[in-house]
């Protein structure tokens, strides 16, 4: 397996720590210039009742924590599903060099679905690679939202 | 003096807070559906080594802290220089009823500077209102760039 991928299964653990807690299954991981992991997050909205609680920001405060710098520089972010607007700044914020993500999100998506974010100019643009085990990072949440259906059924 | 401005007045003194540190300052206040403030924030991203440490974010976590929710529907956000990519998603994120800034940021503002992102079909979409007490607070900003630059040239 390529490294993109394998650093995409750490992520997928992240998203089913959030699915445990039956929080939308959304994990991500971040790596160092090293490939080190440095942060990991997953998406803990309605647990912790935070509008900013979604994967990629916790990664990106655990790693800015490590590095002990706001300046994630030669840093990757690894997530399962496009980042939204919020996220997809963070990662401008953090200066984090790449983002690779795995599916796409329709309804919320910065990168390229609803919104080219990094198109414009920012001053600032990571890059980004996208459908890194598209399939199994979109199962997820397909499999996640029709037991919500199910159980709303039943 | 009208109510959005006594507000954005609450969001100068926030903005000093971080100038008094050597942030940029920027600051923010969110108020209730009753008025109350219930969150602020101001920038502290180098002294906190924090790539999120934007006013508004901070103001965010702050109000769902208080609310006891991820949903600040019914809550109004002022601050003092128009919302970054970050900031502009989080505040979706967090259904704020609707934003209130005061200037505009040419270089890094989602609103209108450099994209419009409630422009985009993300599915919810904030009030907004701009230029309030623009003068003062871009005036906060250009003073203390003006001092910077003193200083690196002594």
């Amino acid at each position: 397996m390529l490294f993109d991928e394998e650093m995409m299964l750490l992520a997928i653990e992240e998203a089913k720590k959030a699915e445990a807690l039956g929080e939308v299954p959304v994990g991500a991981v971040i790596i160092d210039e090293n490939g080190e992991i440095i942060g990991r997050g997953y998406n803990t909205r309605e647990t912790q009742k935070r509008p900013t609680g979604h994967a990629e920001l916790i990664a990106i405060e655990e790693a800015a924590k490590v590095k002990n710098s706001w300046r994630l520089s030669d840093c990757t972010l690894y997530v399962t599903l496009e980042p939204c607007p919020m996220c997809a700044g963070a990662i401008m914020n953090a200066r984090l060099k790449r983002v690779v993500y795995g599916a796409f999100d329709e309804n919320g998506g910065a990168l390229s679905s609803v919104t080219a974010l990094y198109e414009h100019n920012f001053g600032y643009k990571p890059l980004v690679r996208s459908r890194i085990l598209e399939k199994e990072c979109a199962l997820l949440l397909t499999e996640f939202f029709k037991n919500i259906r199910k159980a709303d059924n039943s």
